[in-house]
């Protein structure tokens, strides 16, 4: 990993052709849809303690990883719910980072992290590459790419991007989220040129010029929620050269024809998450009927069906 | 601490009050700007290892706290900089927030979160209150107010308002950030009503209303970086009852006058932050005459100086 010889995008490029879909598993470990199986090891080696708490929650995601990692290029751990954990909730999120290395697969940090200069440089140093302090090396999480908040502006973002590339990894920039809200300012119209959505959009494709990979994407790419087509059909040709990372697959009731209009006519661009539809199929998922003794095969199912899905998507010609 | 009988605006009122400037030291621990001292101590207990950097660092911040308690009504802890210890730098952003608490000291922590729905619940669990998983009580940082980021929109806010104010805490939503790029998105004119950053604070207005304490004050804050007079003049008449967090004090060259228009007629509704120019006073900051072995007679003197300067700017008349 983080081989800084190459192009975060051109190192997802060759790993989505390898396992055969442009899909992402997200690890959103909630603790209240984890197997009762794993509080109970747990509880037994460590005590009815929040130590015990986070071994479960920590032990699942592990198991979750070995599942799917023959069948996804990435996974995508959100940091919120590590952080939930408590005191020493961060360390898990390093493990999980670590293990899904491991496994060959490519982790995209879900942190929206965003500040200005020198504390931006600090969030990016916990997650690419490392650092000396005193002659000491610090690790970061080393991940090959993180999502970022934009609101701050440019020179915000810059030292995400010089750290990422520096150390061969990537970013997505939100542009529209894929909540129900998103619209409230992301959509708001500007005096000129569109609504603040395409602003960012313009200034993710500049962001992103001078990081092309060899297969004519960019290391700077673009949170696009495809839940209507048009507004992604127009996001994606503002930002020819960006590659998506799409949320709202399943759970948050991504449509089809919006996904699809995320890639670009070659069935390339984009990369699709789900998270509880797959790591949670059998307790929040769509395999609640696999029951909990099941939980693993309903795991396995769900990240084959996502993968069917979408590697069927993204081969159909693009409305436009 | 998070007395939730209490609003946080009145707590931080009384807080100012008690303190006798509306002043925040910034807890930025910057690992070059530590005195030698700290990591020779610490290099000696856990040697040169990153536990080690990590120990010094806290150490550090440890004192800073206590040299600033008499003299300010609140922290703010950075969290990237915690985060930029790599594993367990989280840890000592609890143990900082701590005792900070221990010190009678109100905790704000600039995290500048934000994410969709339950995922923002996640987040928000990190900080404010404690959770319960499985019969165990997780611990969150028990802050008192954390900044968070607007981008995604009022239902990704909405998460964070509810759970601090069930547990007494508050938020400053980032309105106008201090950076020189702040402008880029902040700044588009909209449409309608002006530009984006209008928006924003009629949003936050809007948020704040359900919670307006005793003191006229609501619990829902904002960022406003006063670097100009007129945007500072301009956002305070939008949002009359929001209390400001004003970054910029010192090295981000804050300037007087837009300092002073942050707060009402009053000289209330705004506290004032200053990071390095105290922590790291000698350091990187207005005491390097100092030199290392004075650094502690530094911070006071500038934590001193600071709160005169502001004390004396919020009872100025302001300009309009």
């Amino acid at each position: 990993m983080n081989n800084n010889s190459q192009h975060y995008a051109d190192r997802l490029q060759a790993a989505i052709e390898a396992k055969g879909a442009p899909i992402c598993a997200g690890i959103d470990p909630r603790p209240e849809w984890i197997p009762q199986s794993f509080y109970d090891d747990a509880f037994e080696q460590h005590g009815k303690s929040q130590t015990g708490v986070r071994a479960a929650v920590r032990a699942f995601c592990m198991e979750v990883l070995e599942i799917v990692a023959p069948h996804v290029p990435a996974v995508k751990p959100q940091a919120a719910f590590f952080e939930a954990l408590g005191v020493g909730g961060w360390n898990d999120f390093f493990a999980v980072c670590a293990k899904a290395r491991d496994l060959g697969l490519l982790v995209i940090a879900d942190v929206k992290r965003g500040d200005i200069g020198s504390t931006a440089e600090a969030y990016a140093q916990a997650l690419f590459g490392s650092t000396e302090v005193k002659g000491v090396k610090i690790e970061s999480a080393h991940v090959d790419c993180a999502t970022i908040n934009p609101y701050l502006g440019g020179d915000s973002v810059a030292p995400f991007i010089d750290r990422a590339r520096t150390h061969g990894g990537g970013l997505y920039v939100l542009a529209r989220t894929s909540n129900a809200g998103s619209a409230e300012f992301q959509q708001l119209d500007l005096k000129h040129n569109g609504a603040l959505v395409d602003e960012v959009a313009r200034k993710i494709d500049a962001w992103g010029s001078e990081s092309v990979g060899e297969c004519g994407f960019s290391d700077v790419g673009a949170v696009v929620g495809a839940t209507h087509v048009e507004p992604a059909q127009h996001l994606r040709k503002l930002m020819p050269r960006t590659p998506f990372l799409v949320p709202g697959w399943g759970a948050q009731g991504g449509h089809a024809a919006a996904v699809r209009a995320c890639f670009d006519a070659e069935g390339r661009g984009a990369i699709v998450n789900s998270s509880r539809g797959v790591m949670h199929a059998y307790a929040a998922g769509p395999l609640k009927d696999y029951g909990e003794a099941q939980w693993q095969s309903a795991v396995e199912t769900a990240v084959k069906t996502f993968h069917a899905e979408i590697k069927q998507l993204a081969s159909e010609p693009a409305a436009s």
